[in-house]
């Protein structure tokens, strides 16, 4: 499916000069989004994935189905203050602007194997910072899962080593 | 299935007085948190849903898995400033603060059948907004799920007249 004519190109969002990638019209359409979680289930299929993680809130998106039709637990990774029991955190860098990201210590145990989700691959801080989390909690990341990747930003480089699968492409 | 074994109480989070229901222990969990969305499901099937929505960030765990299933898309509400295209919004009170709720105008067409979800019915500000921002865009709600209802905080007044399930009751 060519998933793009779902993708609406926000210029300016959320700050000047981005081009803002918007999945809402994807997730709109029911055939479009459940064609995209498929693409993704079919990927993990042969993974023996235990467990879905995913980054608030579009990771939840993708993540959530995903796990659903895996019929796996899903972990969700929150900014820090969002979650209400004992956490680890890591600090990590976005394309704009710095933050914090957690998990539950509690959300992954030793040896899970774990596939991680979310909306896009820009520069990868957010992926790189929340394989950082489920790898502190003995988890094996044997998969990273995209509905968009931001060629032009390089995030592949920071996931080096690890299995990436993007369903869209986006050049500049 | 009794889902109350993997609900997190959490007290005085995230303010004095208040128990927190955690549901992440019901999410990292494959088979209940599975069944919890199926029971969605199987309510939805005879209601002709054309769309799932949900509110920011809990409403897209339930609801996500559950347009999946139900292969209607979802339009995700969410608080200002996060949606990039335009938007209408609505003021509404929680249980702690206020706050502003946002959807894409384009989200939803008249006419189009529709299924509301969260993780928590408490006292029901959040979904009385929800409602207000589907109809104003000419949608019709047809059903409202949740994993969690507080029925001492008396959300269904608010939703009188709106068909709701909730999977779990808490009294106090």
């Amino acid at each position: 499916m060519d998933y793009k004519q779902y993708i609406a190109l926000v210029d300016d969002w959320p700050k000047p000069g981005i081009s803002f990638k918007d999945i809402t019209p994807l997730m709109d359409n029911g055939a479009a989004f459940k064609s995209a979680v498929d693409e993704i289930v079919t990927y993990s299929k042969n993974r023996d994935i235990d467990l879905v993680v995913g980054p608030e809130a579009r990771g939840f998106i993708v993540g959530c189905p995903v796990s659903y039709a895996l019929e796996v637990g899903f972990a969700p990774v929150r900014k820090e203050g969002k979650l209400p029991r004992e956490v680890i955190k890591v600090d990590y860098g976005l394309e704009y602007g710095e933050n914090v990201l957690t998990i539950h210590k509690d959300a992954i145990k030793p040896g899970q194997r774990v596939l991680i989700t979310d909306d896009l691959l820009a520069t990868g801080g957010t992926i790189e910072a929340t394989i950082k989390l489920v790898e502190e909690l003995g988890g094996i990341v044997v998969g990273c899962a995209f509905l968009i990747e931001l060629t032009y930003l390089n995030g592949r480089e920071k996931l080096e080593g690890y299995d990436v699968l993007t369903l869209m492409q986006y050049e500049d």
